[in-house]
């Protein structure tokens, strides 16, 4: 650690470090920040205040340990964790700043947004430096990154020399691509990036790099939309990705998670002759599952999902991978089959990120039709 | 770059490398390893035709790009890459090896289980080499990591001079410890597994540290029993932390997402006085959501979940993070009523983990029960 962290410090001027904060003995980040620095950890009553009740907050008994996270080394500045028990701690080095943070995510990126930036923000302006980069960002979906960065690349060649520069950053179904400008390009970046979003049109589901369900619950909760769901292999991901946005609930109602053909049947209304004639994955079967979601919970659009998702389960006609997803809305019902791969982990994640897809489209392309002359066709339902 | 190599190098036998293997400007990975190690790019037949299938199997156009993928550094063993374009790269050094893989997650785990753990494992075996550390671990629920550890003091004090370590691995909701053993002391690591399953008993969830879904998952086929859920909150989180095993259909039939009032009225039979009376989030609209997915879905049983996740919604009686989770059996329903935090999509998290801990602590007594002559109460239903 010392060795890393003296590295590190030759390199950058700010380091980061996480984790080793805990309260147990394979904790020793503080000890070795402690020789690194050559200080030595003192008690910091404020910070021990906040463990107690902390734990007394939890019904939980404080013992000597958790009192010891106290324990701060003398030479830092302490960056206050509301979150946990482990602070963080900020080193002024000659050059530069080192920072310690506890490990756990969700402390960590509090003391990083709440402590560390805002404070790394005013030694920059205190430098007379300021941030001299800027991004912008665009998602797409439907073509490969290569696909994608030989219709730009001309714009790139060019964009280059001017300190331009493009990053693709894929996921599996999505690619996002990032614009940084330094210097004086900065003031190019919005044109740079209006060229990119009309060339790659065909492609792109948001201009501002938000993730398809930003979009989606932005644009149904403008229009007063509702949705509901329906799904199967995906056993419910499909909603907790809707919720796991706040305000989930003003568009929101919720759907049935039809992993069962009984489920189809009873709760959704998928005649179960269908089912036998066409089997559980099928359009026929997605579609009803649509409409029986929209109906059952009295939604405006309704969503159904069902699919092989693996490994087990495929057949020749229909392998592991195979995925029905249909739409239903004021409009009619869109259905589109997927081909994905082997692995159900990801294609469990595909899915889901396709239905998203879906989705955003069917409401665009309604928002449209409801903007050209056809308004209330929601209202009528 | 070539300088993280040269210091990752002197540190490690074995260095790992992700990223910037793909199509694209950005991607350079291969340019700096072919720096580094004196060697040039050449076309390699095999991956080129793989990777050209690659394209033609999915209907997409081979670019030339794509093509170069195949170009790869002469003084490397090729890693075979099934679900990407980007094969990994093995080369041997004088004391050691570096590997480059791809940096999309479920290739690079592709490539490190089927090509660089095998591959290491030969190279270890020919030099008389075997690897000397076994591990052991358990998952526990219910206490904090410095409870866990002052319990265990003692044992972990003696078994330090006979090279047997603990590890305590956070995560929110439960603690996973994880004793490793080097030598020697591998032949005592079932001995010392064994005291610390009994010394930290009530926190137990699971001994072998598989994960509570697994255990779930495990005790549910073996029983022939069924699942359903009823989940408001969560929106389906549940459901798809169930699913994302394979094999789920094999106990969970599905459940409906309740997220709005009406879904819980209509669709699971919860009383809507119920719910202008105690509120959605209530201890009895809870135990009739388990009831009424166990009932919708003919199921042996079931779970219901209602909570506020946040920001918003709270109140006095109930802040944000309080979440009532119900589980119905054929001995009755269960109910327990959580204060989580402020942060949704922690509260998300620790609300599913903290479902499957009381559906499994349920499932469990059930099967004592079973097992001790009440035989037959889940069959009769």
């Amino acid at each position: 650690m010392l060795e890393a962290i003296r590295q590190a410090e030759s390199r950058a001027e700010l380091v980061l470090i996480t984790g080793g904060l805990g309260p147990t003995r394979d904790d020793i980040t503080k000890h070795v920040l402690c020789d690194y620095y050559g200080t030595s950890l003192v008690r910091n009553p404020g910070v021990e205040a906040r463990i107690v009740s902390w734990f007394e907050r939890r019904g939980r008994e404080v013992l000597q340990v958790n009192r010891d996270q106290a324990l701060l080394p003398e030479a830092c500045v302490v960056l206050d964790n509301p979150l946990g028990t482990a602070s963080g701690m900020w080193f002024d080095r000659e050059g530069g700043v080192t920072v310690s943070m506890p490990g756990v995510p969700y402390e960590m990126e509090h003391i990083m947004s709440e402590g560390v930036i805002p404070r790394m923000r005013s030694v920059l302006e205190a430098n007379g430096r300021s941030p001299r980069r800027a991004h912008r960002s665009l998602l797409t979906m439907g073509t490969g990154e290569s696909q994608l960065a030989v219709r730009i690349e001309d714009l790139e060649t060019g964009w280059l020399s001017k300190g331009i520069k493009l990053a693709y950053l894929p996921s599996p179904g999505s690619v996002r691509i990032r614009l940084t400008a330094e210097g004086e390009a900065v003031g190019e970046l919005d044109a740079a990036h209006a060229q990119v979003c009309s060339r790659l049109h065909d492609y792109v589901v948001t201009k501002n790099g938000e993730t398809v369900v930003q979009a989606l619950a932005d644009l149904w909760k403008k229009e007063g939309w509702t949705l509901s769901v329906a799904e199967s292999c995906t056993g419910g991901g499909l909603g907790a990705a809707l919720v796991a946005s706040p305000g989930a609930s003003q568009y929101f109602l919720g759907g049935v998670q039809s992993y069962s053909n009984q489920a189809k049947s009873e709760l959704l209304g998928v005649p179960p002759e269908w089912i036998s004639e066409h089997g559980a994955v099928s359009e026929p079967v997605a579609r009803a599952m649509a409409e029986g979601a929209k109906s059952a919970l009295h939604a405006h659009f309704g969503v159904g999902i069902t699919g092989i998702a693996g490994p087990e389960g495929g057949s020749d006609q229909k392998p592991v991978g195979t995925v029905f997803i249909a739409c239903s809305g004021p409009n009619g019902t869109q259905c589109e089959v997927h081909h994905f791969g082997r692995d159900r982990t990801r294609n469990l994640g595909m899915t889901i990120r396709a239905a998203c897809r879906l989705i955003l489209e069917v409401g665009r392309s309604n928002s449209i039709v409801m903007n050209s002359g056809a308004k209330g066709v929601v209202d009528s339902l």
